[in-house]
């Protein structure tokens, strides 16, 4: 099923409990600006795992509970996710001493996606960027040996939030499958896991179970 | 080469830069209790990545820079590393807005490890938990359905720090093999590679490169 198709899908059904939770997490939360920040975990190309801080930029829709981030076009992980989509965020909240852990597939919004909603979407990200991270998109390509001398290469201006996003700016979409919740002060564990129910018209619902801490 | 092997080559040699880097940053943090707590990435049988957050409990020596945490035997990801030890940290300090990554091979010590060195540092490690900490070990199987009634599973008196560990505690050590360090204040970004000198007698070595962020 296509994303845009799936997008319309989660449009029919009420918000799962998970995402319920993670938004009165970000509220619980919201005065310590790097709870918004997450783990994501990818496999690369020989099998070992890639693990790396990145920052929550919201759910793609009212009402599609995929998450989104962005990223550079030339960073591994791109290359990590054409090879296994396959990803899981690590979310600790401070405030609250709660876990969640999202897996998922990851979808890459590039400049040439032809999607007209993910599209939308990734502009849409590109203009909630601060200037600061905006310029970034146009930095030398990330990872690269840093040249001796190039002063002009770090500070050139920054695009706009209403001019075009660089070629080099991607949405990353994270569509969970499985999310677990920790919360380590009651000692309480919850299991969700995404079902689509084909025989109802492709309804998705979600299972919720109390595990074992 | 065993990992006691390892220990007594890594003696040899000079503390590594980002250790230096790290440990200054647990000073620069150490207000934050969960600047102590880390992502960790690991790969499931079906190549699917899993994350989670773990509490860094020190270096495995003062000249042995392998990490170490601690695991329940029951826990999921005792499979994954029996099939694929390949781990990697994620590391974020929120006062000093930096990010380490640690990527390398994770071994676990079980109660029925032969290993005398790496036994001793897990008894160490289960007499440095809190009471808390310790209890954990003797509760139901983590993971599996929570029975609906069953309130004395959770409040069993906790051993001892003196006490022998309890069969279900696991040391982890995570031995690095390539670290990034990302400070975001200053846009600066450093990539050291673990290398083995073998003509010079298994020296351990550590590359430093300046890198674009």
């Amino acid at each position: 099923m296509a994303l845009a198709d799936a997008a319309a899908t989660a449009s029919k059904i009420a918000s799962p409990i998970w995402r319920s939770k993670l938004q009165a997490s970000l509220v619980s939360n919201k005065n310590l600006v790097y709870s918004r920040y997450v783990q994501l975990a990818t496999v690369k190309a020989d099998g070992r795992p890639a693990n790396r801080t990145v920052v929550f930029r919201g759910f793609l829709g009212d009402s599609d509970d995929a998450l989104t981030f962005v990223t550079d076009s030339r960073s591994r992980k791109i290359q990590e996710v054409a090879c296994n989509p396959a990803a899981e965020v690590a979310w600790y909240f401070p405030e609250t001493r709660e876990q969640y852990r999202i897996a998922g597939n990851l979808t890459i919004v590039d400049a040439a996606a032809g999607d007209s909603a993910l599209q939308a979407a990734r502009i849409r990200a590109w203009s909630a960027l601060s200037d600061a991270g905006r310029q970034q998109f146009g930095w030398p390509q990330p990872g690269l040996p840093r040249a001796q001398q190039d002063p002009t290469a770090w500070s050139g201006a920054a695009p706009g939030p209403q001019d075009p996003p660089l070629d080099t700016f991607c949405l990353m979409v994270l569509r969970p499958e499985e999310v677990e919740q920790v919360l380590l002060l009651s000692n309480e564990r919850y299991r969700y896991v995404r079902q689509e129910l084909q025989e109802s018209g492709s309804t998705v619902s979600w299972s919720e179970e109390s595990i074992n801490p």
